[in-house]
């Protein structure tokens, strides 16, 4: 069986005002109708042999999940983290959770906060990522770099394993703008945080690379009540976990890992910059949703939620108008959001 | 005695969203916690011999004006136009009311709309040119320029008559910049729409350079009914009328005309790049009114009335929030305010 991994953990913030703590980005709809969350549980029903998700989350977000999933007919699992850990430890659990559905399961994880494009080429090489995990590899997905980004961490792919993964020969950094352009121009990809492996092999190979990560997580999983759709993962267990990425903790040190190159309009959304990239543009190449009036203006992004909002003379902003603030921003000046919101009354944020 | 007349019919358009065709920019506070019209009436009440004033207005204005200045003690005497018909009307009709409550009444004409930082100035320099207009003359003031302006008509001052006065040697019009710095450098001065006389004058001048006119208001004037403090000019004499300022009518073509240079921190308050310029700015430039959070923002005039509004990232905009609409604009497209309003549904103008 196949078990899509929802990670909900995020908090989104380089979009505020959209997203917000109780409410991050996943739970909002930036791009089409439905809601990040949703397009990301949707994305793999086009695939056989698919079971119903397992979703990973804190408390304050559990009815948002069960409520937005339900809204498309799907009945997740939720895994409720008592606190944030990064993402070794969500995944963790959710295989021991895989587990008890199907010893031989594989798992896809997914954050529950990406754009993905092109849905039928996404499902075409989650099939060869399943079955290259199927041969008991830690598959990640790379993805084909479009310019070179320095916001996103890279993938250097080493020798050929099977019909179309390659070994990882390295996780890097953020690169700098001029690394970034040799990265690109080497075949380096993205990480993006899209795993596909067998959730027996993933805890195999955590056992061995954070023996005390995999035990605090299995007495989390095993403390925690049975309460049918939702597990309370147990606060015994799991507040002793240092927080770590998958990365750090299973994908750079195990000698399983393999990459496979994808190319489908992946975006993370990361910031308003990167919204403004992804839509639709005029003739003067202004993005607007909602009730906006635009007059000499050009390259700017204007989002109008509950009230008219009138844009002259501008360039190159960032303008979004909720039901209780209104941001406006230079575009390049879309990273600096989350500083601001550190300043913000606790209400606003 | 001394009668204010404060002209009420303008639409200060280049203000909005705050200015609006229901609650133009008189009825607003702007700068300080009155509003202009509030500061207009109160600005007089130092002077010795001052009657109530008498406002006219269109008809949709008249209780704001009526409720506005009851708020600060005045009991105006409201004149309404049916119809707009620029200045001249107005003052005429302003003059024989005047006439009503005494023959040898000089009337202070002024705009609702104007800010006036030094009270104390204008107050001495009214003095001045209630003595002129006492002398014969139909005075005007003339601001005193702060910058060569190419948004006012200039007054060219000619021989000295009286005290402190000169005569008018011409009115011109706007100028380009380069004419303005001229105008700046030879002693020309702005002409603010600031005009005393006797109310007898004035009738006298206009009956001799525009007798059709003279007699259309006498007309709406006398077929007023009689309701107190409120006079509803009567459309059968008001309607015929042609619109005339009351430079075109009056100020140019006589011959008893003065001017006094006047410097009090003179401003129309005509659009919000003048509204930032008279704002208290920060260590950055920047002046914010309301709940606003800056953040990297330079040069930048926010004013928020109803929800936060957070700005990063920016140089030299305009940024309103109202409850109904938000206005994002570069201070250079200020003048432009008009020309989008014009394609803005109904209820937003």
């Amino acid at each position: 069986m196949i078990i899509p991994v929802i990670l909900s953990g995020g908090s989104g913030t380089r979009l505020w005002p959209l997203s917000r703590r109780a409410t991050p980005k996943q739970f909002r709809s930036l791009v089409g109708t439905q809601t990040m969350i949703q397009d990301t549980a949707a994305r793999l029903a086009t695939l056989g042999e698919v079971g119903e998700p397992l979703v990973v989350c804190g408390a304050r977000h559990a009815s948002k999940v069960q409520k937005q999933l339900a809204a498309i007919g799907v009945s997740p699992t939720i895994l409720i983290e008592p606190s944030a850990k990064n993402t070794a430890p969500a995944v963790a659990a959710a295989c021991l959770a895989a587990l008890d559905r199907d010893p031989e399961s594989v798992v896809v994880v997914l954050p529950s906060d990406h754009v993905i494009e092109d849905v039928d080429e996404f499902a075409r090489m989650v099939d060869l990522a399943v079955a290259t995990a199927r041969d008991g590899y830690l598959t990640t997905f790379g993805i084909v770099p479009t310019f070179p980004a320095t916001g996103y961490g890279y993938i250097r792919p080493g020798d050929s394993v099977g019909d179309a993964a390659s070994a990882i020969a390295a996780f890097v950094e953020k690169p700098d703008e001029k690394t970034a352009i040799d990265y690109v121009a080497s075949g380096y990809l993205w990480n993006a945080g899209i795993f596909v492996f067998r959730a027996a092999d993933f805890l195999d190979e955590l056992r061995t690379h954070a023996p005390d990560m995999h035990a605090s997580v299995v007495t989390a999983y095993q403390s925690a009540p049975d309460e049918g759709d939702t597990v309370h993962l147990a606060e015994s267990g799991w507040n002793t976990i240092d927080p770590l990425s998958i990365d750090y903790a299973v994908m750079e040190p195990t000698k399983r890992g393999a990459v496979l190159p994808l190319a489908c309009g992946w975006s993370d959304v990361g910031s308003w910059a990167t919204l403004y990239d992804l839509g639709t543009k005029d003739a003067l190449g202004n993005v607007i949703q909602g009730n906006v009036f635009l007059s000499g203006t050009e390259n700017t992004y204007v989002r109008s939620d509950s009230k008219p909002v009138v844009v002259v003379g501008v360039k190159d902003l960032i303008v979004v108008e909720m039901d209780d603030v209104v941001l406006v921003m230079h575009r390049r000046a879309a990273e600096d959001v989350k500083a601001i919101t550190e300043q913000l009354p606790d209400e606003l944020t």
